[in-house]
């Protein structure tokens, strides 16, 4: 069969420097494909850890990004559920090996064999290549329609972006938990690119937001812009323990190493937290502190593509989007440098469309 | 109000030597009461925790014991559940709130003032009072009949004792967290007084059982003993490598500090542990061991007296007993020294009324 390619444009990494700048590749066409003109693309701290091969696993040259909004321009032969025009968002994954457990009960973000949007390696048609996956970073992604999601007109691209990862990461464990019901109690720990999101859906969701943060300083933003219903620093132990025993859930966003314990004690008896921030030290847990109580602990990737959707769905009927600080495509650099020292409020985008060109 | 009273004789503790000696003490006896002559009693590792206050929480003198199986001798002028002749239990606790969400809810093994049949405080009409209760190592025990089970007549009163806490403390979480389906694959890890019944519940409820071991000798006792279908051992890496990702759940009853990340992944995506056993030192939870696969780690404590009904009920249609050493009661502090260099198969029981007049 012959290939079907289209030129790309990107802004890549070669080492592990983590440095981006301009690169041309192809992507492949096939039936089952959309392509996307990509406008708006967030910036993630996996990137981060990607372009500086901290993960130990980096495939350079690599295009990052995986919180992709853009337009479809064109469709495969084979393709039924988009056509252009469509606005659309490609997320952490694009494709699944479509026969596991994992893929036949609808949770094929946990596939064993995920394709990954960016530093993954392609599958055809069925069959892993050696291909490198890239990302978000450039003028055009193709992703089988299967792994595209329609993003609700009512939502604004740029701030839409952020949720095709953020958002998904903290609302999919919030629905499976049972987190997302009026009246009960919600802790989000950590008040970054993806707690400020929760912060919106449990309030969404009519639930009573408690954010807890080691920075007495967000105390305002939490309570007075994101309308969260209180506000913890987590080192004032007088404060936490007036706390105990109140929440029926929390979703802990922080990914530098911090103590557990005092978290899961702010939980209900068989109150669930959800761990999305990965730490790169282990976790210290006490079985007394899950035993006493009856309390669970559970990780949680992202989520599947039709968690992804009734997370766009949510989004678009309550008006959710990211805070993001917009920025130009020759500013990426400046960016990643910028996250790796938390100062960004709270998601940076990259206008995509708006920049690259001129960029190049 | 006069208050009714019964002479009781038990072994107590008197200090944190644990030595346990006949001690002579009365029992109040109230409306809601049920009356029962103690037949047998398992002895608890948590037994060992309190007699020589390891814990830094032992009310002496304490008479240990809440793995209990008796006959109701007298019932009080409120009972409605039980009468004379009854073959009765009773478990880690006697009382809770009846009024907090858990308790509410049909949880109340998670109400935070719950009353331990030993070592506990107890409450009159609601009240916390300053009496410390008594367990089961005594000629009597005198209970409110909302946290009295009935012991089926199939199953002998000595082996089903452990049932009353080791039995239904990995039976109560294989329930709730749907461990007990035909056909799932379950692992149970350490063969001792809870691993050893967790294997027969399991291979009760239809499941594939899995031991895994840090003693290769178990090998035998696990597959042609008690029926399990596999058998690892923990520190044979090829071994758990071959089965990582195949295990719908995991009931781990080690309590002993023990890596829990070559554990987590033996589980499928989204599977369940539940930490049973409690290791004095905190386990190892790095994140990425539960993101990747979204799995999640539970404690539970015991079990609700709902749940401990069922657990017996379920115990009696399946013959289902704990493998025990019956003892004397004045053999008691060898068992416990044994107890403690884990030196017993699987359960010491002690035949209560067939000794306790005679040892005293």
């Amino acid at each position: 069969m012959e290939q079907v390619s289209k030129a790309a444009l990107g802004w890549a990494a070669r080492d592990a420097s983590g440095h981006l700048s301009p690169y041309s590749f192809s992507r492949v066409l096939r039936d089952g494909d959309v392509t996307i003109k990509v406008l708006f693309c967030g910036v993630c701290h996996t990137d981060l850890h990607i372009i500086k091969n901290e993960w130990g696993n980096a495939l350079y040259p690599v295009v990052p990004g995986h919180e992709v909004v853009g337009v479809v321009t064109d469709v495969g032969a084979g393709v039924t559920k988009f056509k252009a025009g469509d606005t659309v968002g490609v997320g952490y994954f694009i494709d699944s090996c479509r026969t596991c457990e994992s893929c036949s009960t609808g949770h094929e973000n946990y596939c064993p064999d995920l394709v990954l949007t960016s530093n993954g390696v392609a599958r055809d048609g069925g069959v892993t290549t050696t291909t490198t996956t890239q990302g978000g970073f450039s003028d055009v992604v193709v992703v089988d329609q299967h792994y595209v999601v329609r993003v609700p007109a009512s939502l604004p691209p740029d701030g839409a972006a952020p949720l095709l990862c953020a958002g998904v990461t903290v609302y999919s464990p919030m629905v499976e938990y049972g987190l997302n019901v009026p009246g009960k109690r919600l802790g989000v720990v950590g008040l970054g690119g993806l707690g400020h999101i929760a912060v919106k859906f449990g309030k969404a969701f009519g639930m009573a937001v408690t954010v807890i943060s080691s920075s007495p300083a967000k105390r305002g933003e939490a309570i007075e812009r994101l309308g969260a219903d209180e506000f913890l620093v987590s080192r004032d132990t007088e404060q936490m323990k007036a706390a105990a025993g109140t929440m029926d859930g929390i979703i802990d966003t922080v990914s530098a190493g911090h103590p557990i314990v005092p978290l899961l004690a702010l939980l209900k008896p068989m109150g669930q937290m959800v761990i999305v921030g990965a730490p790169s030290t282990p976790l210290e847990l006490p079985a007394y502190a899950i035993i006493t109580g009856g309390k669970r602990v559970a990780g949680n990737g992202v989520g599947s593509i039709a968690d992804c959707q009734a997370m766009l769905d949510f989004a678009g009927q309550h008006g959710i989007t990211a805070d993001i600080e917009l920025v130009r495509m020759d500013y990426v650099n400046t960016a990643m440098e910028r996250l790796e020292r938390n100062d960004v409020r709270y998601r940076f985008v990259v206008d995509v469309a708006g920049s690259l060109g001129a960029a190049a």
